[in-house]
């Protein structure tokens, strides 16, 4: 994976960066501060091919119900998002989502069907419905090809937005794939919910975009951790127009490898900035597991090590404390050789090793801290079980965590 | 089990409250501290029926490796455990295991294989064997009918000894269980070790001890969540005399279940004490899960909401965040009808409904407040999926914890 990252193809465009999309952002009156954009669309030239994967909660919000029930046909032509409620255990919650999407199909003249639809926010309160149908005339009428707006719309307590688009080639046509993204925290703070809306011109199959979508899922937000409370409302949605005439892909093979490559490659920008702005985070922290026995072990095994409350905490206090790290691997459920583990720290600053054969080694606590100091932090572990290697992302644990997250709602 | 909580017969007195054990504790020089005792020894008059129960975390102890197989035989007479020093991934941690066990065997002269031992604390570094062996004369001389110096010397950050003790009839005659527990923290902070060790002079069968010790821990201390680490040294063990001359207890009946009710409460008084003295802690949290399909699914259901930081965090702020509760139930990856949930809160200070049916009450929010604001806050939760019910054992999330495992380690 290693390899995507220095590709250069990146750029910030986001959702707008691809031909034929249009997106806006307002100020609808669901949060309190006018200031605030609380109402996003994403509106796409024509109907496309679309995929989605949502949260693995029991408890799910109302617009997830609805979405699920819109993309059996694996079509949409449109995303629409507010921030600032989940409409989740909420009075008439489906009501409610059905009328936001209603309002928006009327005014765009397009199927109800055809519209994704989600709601991030406080949950159990009702979604004010009046102020969102009251909001979509000059939501319509905003589309635009500034990403910005929409971005900024489903932010929560995100302190930055988060937007990522690439190009590449197939078939010597030109496609581009782009996405926006939140991650966790609110100005009244419920749960943390992690959306991304991504868009691309590429002319690939419903099932296939539902494919790939779901193993990039599975590598980069899958693997980010804040708090370990998985939210009601996480989604992830992407839409594909087919206008970069490339041949369809209709099934695996080269082209769907180089989809896939050049979607992970987003998907784990934004999953990574998701993890570097983690309510209260002060520092992005990286697992590399290498040498487990599977993927499916690595990636637990990393999992693992990133969700621990003592990691975290040690890595805000830049301590060099391995054996929270032993403990969290030991606990993963996983199987591995505990005797032949190797445990180092990384960033910026340097490197070093503080564990060989799982058995502590003496080092400089000075030269540690002082790489722990950084705001990216890589904590490496290798296994002697095998080949394979995972990562995951989260962020350390803060004053400003338990600060955010203790205050009374109102 | 809410009976066992009105039943009068607790009392503070720990292992000592049992007739036939002595036990000590004394400084031998692994703390710095001079005032902290760091060796515990705990003696019965003769060789008992014993039993444990081990960290389920694949990276063990060397001394949980050491006592599994001292215990193979069922028969112990001894427990020798040290804090400051997790005796873990450390260099020949298995030799000075057998080391410190041989030391106490010599200076009491009975077989090393009837001593159960353990080490808590830091984690990769080499126990100062010699501070031990050196400090066990002392130790063994020390040894008397106060339970007040082993019940402190297990203790790392704990801000409190955990001691409790009963006594019930068997046949006639008076049996007495007692037992001493230690929770999450340390001055040099590196992982929460949960250990608690237990006596009786209960006439019992090693195997219907160890039955008895496995049901228990069940619905005690594996119902306890600090901040969701299993440490690699969690223990709990107990010894059982035969003195009371009880009818002898080899099988499940009328005896067997009276002992374990007794045990029970014990424990779950030692669990209380656990979470209520979690690092940093404010509050105990106390879930209560009724109306569910099976055991299993309450316990599993009321662990995830007492785990959840995002929970943790609003029970420290005194916000009657429930969607925070339903969500982490959600994702607890058991079966409930989520569209019929109650949520409630209660405290010394009164109760409040918040959730009824999955949808949000208008409740009274200082009163919520002042309810959340006390020492010992329970969470009720009501499911409509059967007559099961089951608690889980908790606290806040705090500055405090932050500040403990995010400090230097030096």
């Amino acid at each position: 994976m290693d390899n995507l990252e220095c590709w250069s193809g990146l750029a910030s465009g986001g959702i707008t960066a691809v031909p034929g999309f249009k997106v806006s952002g307002v100020h609808c009156g669901i949060r309190k501060n006018r200031d605030k954009r609380d109402l996003a669309l994403i509106l796409a030239d024509k109907q496309c091919n679309a995929a989605a994967v949502y949260t693995t909660n029991k408890v799910k919000g109302a617009p997830l119900i609805l979405t699920m029930e819109h993309l059996k046909n694996g079509k949409a032509r449109a995303i629409l998002c507010n921030s600032g409620n989940a409409n989740t255990c909420a009075p008439n919650g489906l009501s409610a989502a059905e009328k936001m999407v209603n309002a928006v199909a009327n005014e765009l003249k397009i199927e109800p069907a055809d519209i994704i639809v989600n709601s991030t926010g406080v949950i159990g309160v009702q979604l004010p419905i009046e102020n969102i149908v009251a909001g979509v005339p000059e939501l319509v009428k905003a589309l635009s090809r500034d990403n910005t707006p929409a971005a900024e719309a489903i932010m929560t307590t995100d302190t930055f937005s988060k937007s990522w688009a690439a190009e590449f080639e197939l078939g010597g046509k030109t496609v581009t794939i782009g996405g926006i993204a939140k991650g966790s925290g609110m100005i009244n703070p419920n749960m943390a919910t992690m959306l991304s809306f991504l868009a691309t011109d590429c002319d690939i199959s419903s099932e296939m975009l539902q494919k790939a979508l779901s193993q990039s899922v599975k590598i980069s937000y899958n693997q980010v951790s804040v708090d370990g409370d998985t939210s009601t409302n996480d989604m992830t949605a992407i839409l594909a127009s087919g206008t970069a005439e490339n041949p369809t892909i209709d099934s695996a093979g080269e082209d769907y490898d180089k989809f896939l490559h050049v979607l992970n490659l987003i998907n784990l920008r934004l999953a990574k900035d998701i993890a570097r702005d983690g309510e209260g985070a002060t520092k992005l922290l990286i697992c590399k597991m290498n040498g487990a026995e599977s993927y499916e072990s690595a990636a637990l095994l990393a999992k693992s090590v990133i969700s621990s409350s003592l990691v975290k905490a040690a890595m805000f206090g830049s301590d060099a404390n391995w054996g929270r790290i032993l403990c969290a691997m030991g606990y993963s459920g996983v199987h591995f050789d505990n005797a032949r583990v190797d445990v180092g720290f990384s960033s910026n600053t340097g490197e070093i090793l503080v564990c060989k054969q799982s058995t502590g080694l003496s080092f400089d606590e000075e030269e540690a801290k002082k790489i722990l100091g950084e705001k990216e932090i890589t904590i490496d572990v290798s296994l002697c079980d095998g080949d394979f290697s995972a990562e995951a992302y989260g962020c350390d644990l803060t004053y400003d965590y338990v600060r955010i997250n203790g205050d009374y709602r109102t």
